[in-house]
């Protein structure tokens, strides 16, 4: 069997520039990186901005497994079996993190027959967008221990700084770190750390901004410390919010790729799923929208993070009004949700499948109170048997989804016919009545409540007394009616990871809140969320290479 | 008066396609960043290798004073003239740092009407050499402190590790840490430090390498740190120059551009000039001479140490034979050399050029040691006086040394006619007989007092214990027959930075020795050399914005 890299370095792909060609962009819009990869212009959407917007469909799934549930995966081959359908459709997808790439996760372009190209450079550098970030980001880290260094005239408390520095590396020894010793020369010593990049709010700010200014602006808002009086100090303050920006001019423009298949794909942006929303750029997807018919897009995590960030959250920012949701699963995922171990998923069992539907229901319940149309897929393997089907679609017609199976990793977009015709009926037939769960003007308590309740379906909310602390804090503050981000384990409906299927009975611990002033959204933590990943033992960098004609082996 | 940014934004950039198609490169060869920006690709390197080389002329100037040389802004604007007077000339430039130009360097891409552009691009991001290069050293680093995390097989003595941490930013608060904090899931607490990234020896790597599989080759033997028996263990042990190569598949192309005048510049790779040897690639010079029938290239700092590493370590390595010297001065830096505070510099004064032009002087007969022709010119200022003028030239003359007055950045390539015009005469009429100074096998102390002593005119050289210690470990390795990198002050021929002009009578202290043995030579230190600068009270970067076009305004 061939392996990811081996068909996406077979794949035949077109000139990016064809492909714009396709999508009607000319090419003085584009910006070209070697001949795969561009990036669309501002002047393109000054052009489009006008335009009907196509439909919007959303591919999540149940709570994430060991077993694997292809979200990714489905959304690409989902778009190239529209597109072999004959519809103008594109798939607007995050890019990866380099970090992850050279640790255990390896690549995040799709897999089998339904990936991104040129699937290297994408994995790597792609078009230096997470490269900018982490500059501008680390900019404003210098301008902080520089002015602490030159007489600190703000009076930033040393003991306050919120900002820590980014790398784009999987690197625990940088997570907790002393910088600034060697004496006066040297900077003032203090307690600092690392995170990677893709969890800087910087990351989050090029997701949400409307345009370049928007995003200055609200890179300005960051606050990057308390004052010795308690007050906020913001990026804005050290001036470093236009330098920020223009480091960023380039990175806030969408990537244009495409598949295996030459359907073409929107990348751009990828922050992360916990202490951030975990969608594609809002530029990105927007320009989607004007450029195709149907849009398929993907959010981050489980539906219970992932849906419900990129509904409050992303789509309450952006005005986006989502057509459908397409919820992935896999019969082993489910199973695994019903309590089977990884070792024996290969085998039918009815019952564990049933009692592990309970977590696929419980999402589909979940956004049926977003009031937007649902298709479950199930992500074939060929251990899935006939009865376990059955019983899922069974379930699901039961209430009122649509039903299909997937077999795009194997097959393409050909596998993925049945997927794109369910996803094409519910577009002509059904209707999407979006509106979001909770209003910005609620206070913290009732927002997290919301959430807690109505979506994991947790029967109340503790705030530690350091979270009230900072509650009283962010009120203070007046920056209170703003969107929530929870930051919570990705494998449980709850916040326990060993709760899986449908926990009932619970209770969501908050424990810490932070500001994303910038971003524009609150961050409840329900646990130590791990902003900075390890190497494993044997690093996946161990075994990548790349041979005298530059062709990369051992990514995956 | 404009600013160098604001001349930058004026340019009729020509696209960048067709300024390849004037040098015969095909579209297939051509990597495009943007409409500016491209980088050529491998395929190209095949197809032109066999093809007759141009000439070479290298660009260097006295040593550095604050009153400015214009030794960049010399190469451009000689290139310039070169291809106004139908020379087919190409332009080898080292590219820039981000770091510096949030500082108060300001950019490194010429000035005036001498200038590569797109400018801002160029300083800030450019085709994202330095970010890749960030990126692979950080591997390593990631990879070391994961390798003692994970049992430490390799014996790492956390005492010994060379390998520092890279950014490309000025952040003083960097140079001195301690990571691995906050217990055992978090690494193994220990020293550290960053520098900035084109200080690592990835950089110098790159520069040095003929391509990709020597690059990949020379990333292995990097001596990362010493084991508990005192024994090199190098990024190979770790398993990681594999995916630092992969990583750097497309930082090893050479970037081309354009100046104002849109004369091509291959502008690829910026080594620091005291750890490292401060030249472009041998690949871009490499491939400008079989593209051009005169290559303009430069090299870091004065000739001591510019022109020297230039000649000893890039020409040996690459095999290169330069056939001429632009050796720029100003008669403000002469008189700067003679005595002469700051701010008296504009007014005439013959005694104190007289006694600067001892530094010029030195620097004439330097290269000719390495039996290369040379011509000098004077970057024109408002205040030389005709009589001041007229002294240095006449002395020039009568050390046979070819002399020209250059106004390029008054006036752009039509004010380097005259010093295009000495440059082509002594390309016509004289010939270079360029040999290195030293053999390579001699030993390190007699490789440092051959340099020390012709070179800098020091009567000797002391090694201090350390300097001696360093040296036996380094001949224990069997790494003591590689070429000298001496890190020493750019402001004075001799270690002591006050001492201009020309200094006799003093000696030359080397402190330590390291061996850079995946670039291939041995770094001498002759006093602190910075590695990771500082921002300064009120850095560039406030000055810096954007608007809602992406124009950015502030960088100089």
């Amino acid at each position: 069997m061939k392996t990811d890299i081996e068909i996406a370095q077979a794949a035949q792909m077109k000139p990016i520039a064809e492909i714009a060609a396709e999508l009607n962009i000319d090419a003085d819009d584009l910006e070209l990186y070697g001949k795969y990869k561009a990036k669309l212009s501002d002047t393109l959407w000054d052009k489009l901005k006008d335009k009907k917007d196509g439909k919007l469909v959303l591919v999540t799934a149940i709570n994430p497994t060991p077993a694997g549930e292809g979200k990714t995966t489905t959304s690409v081959g989902l778009g190239q079996a529209l597109c072999k359908m004959n519809k103008k459709a594109i798939v607007a997808l995050r890019e990866p993190s380099l970090g992850p790439c050279m640790g255990v996760k390896g690549g995040a372009a799709g897999g089998g027959y339904a990936q991104v190209v040129p699937m290297e450079d994408i994995n790597l550098h792609f078009t230096g967008d997470i490269h900018a970030i982490s500059a501008a980001h680390n900019l404003l880290s210098a301008m902080i221990d520089n002015h602490l260094q030159q007489g600190n005239e703000l009076q930033i408390d040393p003991r306050q700084i919120l900002w820590k520095r980014a790398v784009d590396m999987n690197d625990r020894a940088l997570r907790n770190i002393i910088v600034g010793l060697g004496g006066k020369p040297h900077g003032m010593p203090r307690e600092d750390g690392y995170m990677i990049t893709v969890a800087s709010e910087v990351m989050a700010i090029l997701c949400l901004a409307e345009d370049l200014m928007d995003l200055k602006r609200r890179l300005g808002k960051i606050i990057i410390a308390y004052n010795f009086n308690g007050e906020p100090v913001t990026a804005e303050d050290l001036k470093a919010n236009g330098a920020m920006a223009a480091l960023l001019k380039d990175a806030i423009k969408p990537n244009l790729v495409q598949t295996l298949e030459n359907t073409p794909v929107l990348m751009h942006g990828g922050p992360f799923a916990n202490i951030a929303h975990g969608c594609n750029s809002i530029r990105a997807t927007k320009m989607a929208l004007k450029l195709a018919d149907i849009v398929v897009t993907e959010a981050g995590f489980g539906a219970d993070l992932g849906a419900e960030k990129f509904f409050d959250i992303k789509c309450r920012f952006a005005g986006l009004k989502p057509d459908a949701v397409v919820l992935v699963a896999t019969i082993r995922a489910l199973k695994y949700n019903g309590g089977i171990p990884k070792n024996e998923l290969g085998t039918e069992n009815l019952e564990a499948l049933k009692k592990g539907f309970d977590n696929l229901k419980k999402h589909i319940e979940n956004i049926k109170q977003y009031q937007v149309p649902i298709v479950v897929t199930l992500n074939e393997f060929v251990t899935d048997t006939d009865a376990e089907i059955a019983y899922v679609k069974e379930q699901c017609e039961s209430m009122d989804c649509a039903f299909a199976i997937s077999k795009v990793w194997e097959k393409g977009g050909q596998g993925g016919f049945e997927l794109a015709q369910k996803v094409i009926e519910t577009l002509e037939t059904k209707s999407s009545r979006f509106e979001v769960l909770y209003d910005n003007n609620r206070t913290i308590v009732e927002k997290i409540e919301t959430i807690a309740r109505k979506i994991y379906g947790a029967k109340g909310v503790v705030f530690t007394s350091k979270a009230k602390k900072d509650m009283e804090k962010i009120a203070q503050m007046n920056l209170d009616k703003m969107p929530i981000c929870i930051a919570k384990n990705q494998y449980s409906l709850s916040d326990d990871p060993s709760l899986l299927g449908r926990p009932t009975d619970f209770e969501i611990t908050v424990r810490e809140l932070r500001v994303s002033a910038g971003a524009g959204f609150i961050v409840a933590l329900t646990g130590d969320v791990m902003i900075m990943p390890g190497l494993p033992k044997y690093p996946a960098a161990m075994n990548i290479d790349v041979n005298e004609k530059g062709q990369i082996t051992g990514l995956f």
